[in-house]
């Protein structure tokens, strides 16, 4: 199987993009126009970034980074990596380490002194196996 | 004490914000020219917001909130809370209630059904106390 990992396009919208995404939370339900403004606000926006794995012509895998530019840390950055899935057939085969490799080299390369992410415990042992390390608590407010 | 909530302004860098983020992480030693390109590529972002407090002619207390938009959610967005701080002699007194509620009026402002941050241990039951919950674990990767 060939695994394609590169950044998300307007076509892979309608592609398995959505239907990957699915496997986080209900989204295929989304209305073309929002989605579609989605990817206008995030493909307008250079540190931004949605990753895509693309396996047999259609999208089966999914990652994003955005950057958080700061004045702590001599005006560090900082990568901030959300919403990263692999559909369930295609989960087990390497595509999740793919994609976060290619995620943590994007944020290396846009200069960030760390990347960061938030993940159920189930997770925390695969993260910890790639080198992060557990870090603050994170907390949410639902409006 | 009257104290102001507002957007970050070019000039407030040298008044007192750097110093108000020494309290965090040092960072009043960032050259000049590096201060002013982060300000300009948060300014030039509508989503990238930093607030200051304002007593006394200068800055004492800070925070920022950035947008992220999604397609999981209906294509929804959720507010990150970062580098919230309060200069030590101005602890204690309300002003890091002034800038939640201000930054969290901003979140729900945006259409956030969300809005997160990570803090160490110590903050959390403030935290809780203002309805935020303990979500997922915060994991980060240093370069």
């Amino acid at each position: 199987m060939e695994v394609k990992i590169r950044e998300l396009e307007a076509g892979d919208i309608w592609n398995g993009f959505l239907e990957t995404l699915d496997h986080l939370k209900p989204t295929s339900g989304i209305r073309r126009e929002k989605a579609e403004e989605v990817f206008r606000m995030i493909d307008s926006n250079p540190d931004h970034i949605v990753l895509v794995a693309e396996a047999g012509g259609s999208i089966v895998g999914t990652g994003s980074i955005f950057i958080d530019h700061k004045f702590i840390h001599n005006g560090g950055r900082v990568g901030h990596i959300e919403d990263t899935v692999v559909s369930g057939e295609y989960q087990k085969r390497g595509i999740g380490d793919m994609l976060m490799d290619a995620l943590v080299e994007i944020s290396a390369g846009k200069g960030c002194y760390k990347t960061a992410l938030n993940c159920p415990d189930h997770i925390i042992p695969f993260q910890v196996r790639r080198g992060f390390k557990v870090g603050l608590q994170n907390m949410r407010y639902d409006h």
